[in-house]
């Protein structure tokens, strides 16, 4: 039994949190600096508030890190300086080679590292079918704390990386395939061919895409930079990174429906052309 | 009732110039330099041999160029260059820019001309499904001369260019998703997480990647040119290009199979890592 930090309850690390509390004695937050939201789900996940990160850090045994792919080092280096000795388990959309570069100082600072790469939305029933991939010599460790849990976690390898590697490549499909059609509906408005591109593709293809599009219009500001980090995975094993590079592109494009996401096609080629 | 010249009998071109046998009085190929197989794909279609392209240009009223993309310019300069005034159908998967410039050239010889782009296989049989776009003030005359033959033809506007952009933007998913999963199933090989990747996709979807890649390898070497004008035509209506410059590098790399196609996705892999 042991006692987890989660860094920081968002809409999929609070499901992960939540998932913890099925074997951890307790899985702690730290309530300073956070938004409403992130308390109501902490709450809604019985995480418990210790206040700070550094109280947090000292109570824990485990240390989950689920935020935004660019924030990846500093939650990381906020933990090492509090003093961390316990298991670090970096579960967010980085390639393998800055997942490296992150264990690379968790270890330096005696503490132990644990990669992971978290595929589906939050977890908060079994039906979601959401993976937790985790590698690393203690990859099994965190596997056991979210046994019978809603979250499914499964050890990839032995090998720091290899979690972090399936994730991308797995996102690089159905993130860069998002990305390419709204590229492509955008391009076919601009040469007033959209009509015809829907009678060629069909209908049934054509409101599969219209939905697949104007639903990622919400996260497309995060997804930039998982995108890069997918370009950084691709060129790193010897690929052209291009495909995520256009992807970054289109989804920073939509970035403006951070608040109100588009409800129709229609918005989102009236923001893009 | 029309004398059309086809330029050339290739896989695809060989059963366009078959389908407008069903409303032209003839339809014509040059035979000169060309190889046994357009030989007998030009048989097979019922055209009818003139030797030479000089020829054929003097006696043809409609011309139909139907190549490679890099040829374009080619068929077209040699077409011009033997003092043609017909309707010149530039059938190619080209971009609309480079479509307009080849217009203006044949305009500028006072032959008329319309732009075609092909979506689909060869068209031997209706059930085969392939589509001609056509575009420009004398497409109808070209939609007519497929009238009742396995080939669909159908105007998309009057404006030269539409035809092209369209070809580009469908084309832009099919093929843009093979060599996006191709690229993706070397760098999970590289990083040693295939058989992770395989399942969290399911046997389903594996399957149908597998089959989906190794089939394109036959062709990638003609792809590559294709994925450059597509991201041609992404850059000129204001997107990045990168995901087709993407695509062409990894079909170039797949240009190896063109006489012996891959029959396993273990083949394809093995060349890309």
């Amino acid at each position: 039994m042991n006692i987890v930090g989660l860094i920081h309850p968002g809409a999929m690390g609070a499901s992960v949190g939540s998932a913890a509390t099925h074997n951890a004695n307790d899985v702690l937050w730290a309530s300073h600096g956070r938004s409403p939201e992130s308390k109501a789900r902490a709450k809604r996940g019985n995480l418990k508030d210790c206040e700070t990160v550094a109280r947090m850090v000292k109570q824990s045994e485990i240390i989950l890190s689920v935020c935004p792919p660019h924030a990846a080092e500093d939650v990381a280096n906020e933990v090492m300086e509090n003093g961390f000795k316990g298991i670090f388990v970096e579960g967010n959309a980085i390639s393998p080679a800055r997942t490296r570069e992150i264990a690379l100082k968790v270890q330096k600072n005696s503490a132990t590292f644990v990669d992971g790469g978290i595929i589906g939305g939050p977890a908060w029933e079994a039906s979601a079918g959401t993976n937790f991939y985790l590698s690393g010599p203690e990859a099994q460790t965190i596997c056991d704390i979210f046994r019978g849990s809603p979250l499914n976690a499964c050890v990839v390898s032995n090998e720091i990386g290899s979690a972090s590697a399936l994730k991308m490549v797995f996102a690089a499909y159905t993130k860069g395939t998002t990305a390419l059609l709204t590229t492509i509906l955008a391009v076919a408005k601009k040469e007033g061919v959209l009509a015809n591109l829907e009678n060629q593709w069909g209908e049934a293809f054509t409101d599969r895409t219209y939905s697949q599009v104007a639903r990622s219009t919400a996260k497309a500001w995060r997804f930039e930079g998982e995108m890069r980090e997918i370009a950084a995975t691709f060129e790193s094993a010897g690929f052209s990174g291009g495909f995520h590079e256009a992807a970054a592109d289109i989804f920073s494009r939509l970035g403006v429906f951070k608040e109100t996401p588009a409800q129709t096609i229609g918005e989102v080629l009236e923001e893009l052309v």
